[in-house]
C-alpha cells in the first residue's frame, strides 16, 4: 500500500524525528539516502523499517539493497515522493530513509581497540559531532563518549557527517564524574587539548588505549577538567586565529596518536 | 536616519547579497557578527560601510568598535532590528553587519612564505573552505587558491567558518592549467592528496613553499590532475569509511607539512 497522505499517523510520527525531543521519546532516527541506508544494513545496525518513494528510487543498487533488506525480513514503508520528501532534512532526497533505533553502549560494555576512545564534553554542533565520528572510524578509534550537553549523534546533520561511522563506532553516554570513574577503573590514560595546554602535541606520548578529551567549540575544556587529564597538548596557532576548528584539531590530534600505527 | 522599511533600495541591494549572482554582480559580501567585524577592522580587509542595529548592538566592545570604524572615516549605515535581521543569514544576529569588498589576489602577486598554499579544485561546500581557510592561518600557510568551481569564499558560511582567517590569508581564483604554469614559472612543489597516493603522507618529503593540491568532496582529483603533482600522499584509513573530511585532511596534511617549524 502506498501512503499519500501527508497526515498519515505513521508519517506525522516519523516526521517528528526531525526534532531531538521525538527522537529521544521515540528512541529511533532516521537514516537519509542510499549510501547511508546502505552502510547501516551491512554494519548491522539495528533498522526498524525502510520508507521508499518508488518513483525517486531509480538506482538500480538502491533496488538491489531494498530487495535484499526485504529479503532479510525487513519491512518497508512504501510512500509517494511527496511524503518521502516531508521526510528529508535536505532538498532533492534519494528516495528512501532508513529508520535506525538509537543505541548507546554503556560505558561498562565499551570494547578497547588498539586506540581507545575520543571523549566530548559539551560539543555544541552535530556536523562536528559526525565529522570526527568520521575520523576515528578513519583513525582506527573505537568510538565516541558524549558527556554532559554534547549534541544528539541521531542529529539528521551529525548522521550525514559521520557517513555511516556511527554504524560502526561504539556510542556512549556518561557524565564527567562517570568518565573519571570509569577511567579510574581500567587505568586508561586521558589526554586533554586546550590552547592553555603544557606539552606540544608533536612530542607529547599517547600509551593506548587512551580516552582524546575535546571541549566545547566555545569554552574548551574547563580548568577542573584539564587538571582531571593525564596530558593536555597543544596544536601550534601560527597565524592570527587563536585555535581550530573542533573536528580539524580533533583529526590532527587522532592521527598523531597513531602516528606509529 | 534609522532606516525602518524592508523594501529601502539599499537594503534590497544588501540583502541580495545572501546570493552568490549578487555577490559578483556587486563586489561585495556580508560579514556578520562582532567578532568578525572586528577581525575584519583590525586586518584592514577593505570594508564599504557597517550596517548597525543600535537596538541589537548591547555589547561595550561592539560600541567601541563602530566608535573607532567612524573615528576612522568609516561609513556607518543605522537600521531597525527588523532590517538587520532581513540582511543576516543566522538567527539572533548580533545586531552588527559588515559590507567588505570581495578581493582576489592576482597569481602573479602572490607572496610566498615559508609554506605555501592551498590550491583546492571544485570544492563545493562553503563550510569547508571557510575551516580549510581557518587552518591554514593556523598552520602557517599564506593562501588559498581556488580552482575550477570551487565555491565562493565570500559566501556568509564560508565567511562565518573561515574564522576572520579569510582577512589575512591571500586568496586568488585560477584555472587548473593557469596554476600549473604560475607553479612552473616559479618552480613551486606540487604535493597532491588522494586516496589513490602512493605515498603515505608521514613519509614523504616536503620541500617548502608548496602548493598542497586538494580535489572536491565527491571526485577528488582526476587522473590529469593526480599525474601533474610531483607527489600524491595518501592518509592511511584504518576503519571502514575510504576518505575523511576535506577539511580535516586538509588540517592533518598541513600540520604535517609543517610539523619541522
Amino acid at each position: 500500500m502506498l501512503i499519500t497522505s501527508l497526515t498519515n499517523p505513521t508519517i506525522k510520527m516519523l516526521r517528528a524525528l526531525r526534532q531531538r525531543k521525538a527522537r529521544d521519546e521515540q528512541g529511533r532516527y532516521l537514516i537519509e539516502g542510499i549510501r547511508l541506508v546502505g552502510e547501516a544494513i551491512q554494519c548491522g545496525a539495528p533498522l526498524e523499517m525502510i520508507i521508499v518513494a518508488p518513483d525517486l528510487l531509480t538506482s538500480s543498487f538502491a533496488h538491489e539493497l531494498v530487495e535484499h533488506y526485504i529479503a532479510g525480513g525487513g519491512r518497508v514503508l512504501t510512500v509517494s515522493a511527496e511524503v518521502l520528501g516531508s521526510l528529508a532534512s535536505k532538498e532533492h532526497p534519494q528516495g528512501i530513509i532508513g529508520v535506525g533505533r538509537a543505541r548507546y553502549t554503556p560505558l561498562a560494555d565499551l570494547v578497547a581497540g588498539v586506540n581507545g576512545w575520543v571523549a566530548l564534553v559539551d560539543v555544541a554542533d552535530p556536523g562536528n559531532l559526525g565529522t570526527i565520528l568520521r575520523t576515528a572510524d578513519g583513525a582506527g578509534f573505537s568510538g565516541v563518549i558524549l558527556i554532559g550537553s554534547t549534541v544528539d549523534p541521531f542529529d539528521p546533520a551529525a548522521v550525514r557527517a559521520s557517513m555511516g561511522a556511527l554504524f560502526s563506532q561504539q556510542i556512549a553516554r556518561a557524565g564527567w564524574d562517570e568518565l573519571l570513574a570509569w577511567r579510574q577503573a581500567r587505568s586508561l590514560p586521558v589526554i586533554g587539548s586546550s590552547d592553555r595546554g603544557t606539552v606540544d602535541y608533536r612530542t607529547a606520548t599517547y600509551p593506548r588505549p587512551l580516552i582524546l578529551v575535546l571541549g566545547s567549540e566555545r569554552q574548551g575544556l574547563s580548568d577542573e577538567q584539564l587538571a582531571a587529564c593525564d596530558t593536555v597538548v597543544r596544536i601550534p596557532m601560527r597565524g592570527r586565529s587563536d585555535s581550530l576548528n573542533l573536528a580539524v584539531a580533533a583529526g590532527i590530534l587522532m592521527y598523531e596518536i597513531t602516528r606509529d600505527t
